[in-house]
């Protein structure tokens, strides 16, 4: 196991990764601070058939009385509809200010659960306990939450850190290939931005990730993870470097809005969205060719997409998704661009600029 | 006009009150550093009759391209079925970062529109522009946002300070004869659990405030905000100190959520819950009988019901109430007490101690 902290002032917590924590949760809860009984156990029915009964057996040995929400699987429960009904399940329970959100699945639940639990009493605690790719390197930290509005992904939402973060490896091998491979746009993000040695690193690990080894996916989460805490450490309202983590988003969340949530998986745009980013990158921020297509190259050995539709930057929705983009403020994108492999810049770009550079 | 600040660090934030504020609204909105276009003007068709033109007009004179958004009046449209029409209205607008919410109205619109504020892109600017006495004195300064659900009032929200206030008394002249009596109960609150010479003042200038006399109205509203300011930014979130502005309000909200939204007026509910916890006070907290008397009778006199109907200490909707208070954790509830007139402390209170005081 390895554990790191994210050292948020009176939010700081703590980060576990580890394979098998699943059995250990109730404890690790207990360990976070929190006294209170009643804990509300959010997550999908595909995650629960294999985990829940785990993690109710380990928050019960810690005295608490879970609460089982399962919501559908997939981006549509990211809503305020499903929201609603988290809402009628929680006050049924009477879970009160002392209790506890479990966010136990991939980054829906985590996001929806985590909104739950910062709205719910005007907040209350959230554990989250990432089951995905995603989730595990990328979207439990950081204290993002929130639910999709029909026009725009994430447009309703509240920072809410976690009181703790417990990354159980060992969960990932119930993945579906594709949902397992998505993940890995995220973990090849944090090499392109910000450490090139990991992108060597993982051109050589490939293999044994694709295998799934426990001990490979240990060392890969927590990597991961370390790049972001030191990130949203320094910055974690997103006001200045932790934009960069939006390289091959920007892009991506409109692919995903305009394409219908669930056509593609996020991690799927955010590789076609890096993919374009470097293109773009080449173009605005001198970056080598040569680096832009190894990293190309890396993302399609993934099992990824790389290629942007070309008629999505055409497409109405498309345009007006980029229109709407959070990162936006006084008309301008800030646009995450690379000018070496391992080293991210922003540049504010209009949409028509974005938009003319593909044309 | 006076002008008093809210100390709470980063999220510090001026107060004005005064007779015809409403014209410099754009200019205050400004000084109070919000540099966007985007204006998100929330309030409801009632209040929106009277002022929304005047608003409007001066913040398009400050630069600002205003959207209206009008609610139906009344604590119903505190859900999230109007929270989600008034994400529709921003998104429609293309609101983004920059932008700013105006609440403009009482209780219902300042905790909606603050909440809309609160989770619109992860948090956006919201300026309060309170025009009832309630939301005058006390709702519109502190931060609290929210929307109810059928169980309990208030049960979904964020903590989000406005960046400004501004309340213009001018506005308290259109409001209806009981909208305006309500107001009242939450003034003489701060007299009960802070300043026992406020209770005098008032006795005295009853007939004045009655009249809506402005000078007097600005003097009370100033009066109100001074002792509310000086509680949030001792206890921003409602962990120690803030707990006494809750004086009536345990049983008020349990009433207000048994008696279904809507029968008694917010104020009416806290009159109510006073009168009660001014009883409980002598049982518990060695109030002198002949301060609960005057208490009680100040109450009176300013227009407003004092009796808990006898059957609700049997209501079951009631009591489940009183068991999802938001004050609950690990069992009892933080019950505000008055020891004096002017003084006020908390005590642990298990649901049937509080009953069985009743019974």
């Amino acid at each position: 196991m390895q554990s790191l902290r994210v050292d948020l002032g009176l939010r700081s917590h703590e980060v576990h990764v580890g394979a098998g924590l699943l059995d250990e949760l109730g404890a690790t809860v207990r360990r976070a601070g929190l006294g209170g009984i009643g804990a509300a156990l959010i997550t999908d029915t595909n995650v629960a058939r294999h985990y829940a009964t785990r993690a109710v057996e380990s928050l019960k040995r810690a005295n608490f009385a879970p609460t089982v929400i399962e919501i559908a699987p997939g981006e549509a429960s990211k809503s305020l509809a499903t929201l609603a009904t988290v809402y009628d399940r929680m006050t049924a329970a009477e879970i009160d200010r002392a209790g506890v959100v479990i966010a136990l699945g991939g980054g829906v639940v985590g996001d929806l659960a985590g909104f739950a639990a910062a709205t719910y009493l005007r907040g209350i605690a959230v554990v989250q306990v990432p089951t995905t790719v995603v989730a595990q390197v990328d979207s439990a930290l950081g204290g993002k939450t929130g639910v999709n509005h029909p026009r725009a992904k994430n447009l309703i939402g509240a920072f809410h850190q976690p009181r703790a973060i417990v990354a159980d490896v060992a969960t990932l091998a119930t993945l579906p290939e594709r949902e397992y491979r998505e993940g890995f746009a995220e973990v090849i993000k944090y090499g392109a931005i910000m450490d090139a040695a990991m992108i060597s690193d993982l051109e050589r690990d490939l293999d044994r990730i694709a295998g799934r080894d426990a001990a490979i996916l240990e060392a890969v989460v927590a990597r991961s993870l370390m790049h972001k805490a030191a990130i949203v450490a320094a910055d974690e309202r997103e006001t200045g470097i932790r934009k960069i983590l939006n390289f091959g988003h920007t892009l991506g969340h409109a692919l995903e809005a305009s394409a219908g949530y669930g056509r593609y998986l996020h991690g799927e745009a955010v590789a076609i969205g890096m993919a374009a980013a470097a293109a773009l990158s080449e173009q605005r921020a001198g970056l080598d060719g040569r680096e832009a297509a190894r990293l190309v190259r890396l993302i399609e050995r993934a099992g990824l997409p790389t290629a942007m539709p070309p008629e999505a930057f055409r497409d109405a929705d498309f345009i007006s998704a980029l229109r709407l983009d959070k990162k936006r403020a006084d008309g301008g994108i800030e646009f995450v661009l690379l000018d070496h492999l391992g080293h991210a810049l922003t540049r504010k770009l209009g949409v028509s600029e974005i938009l003319s550079s593909f044309a």
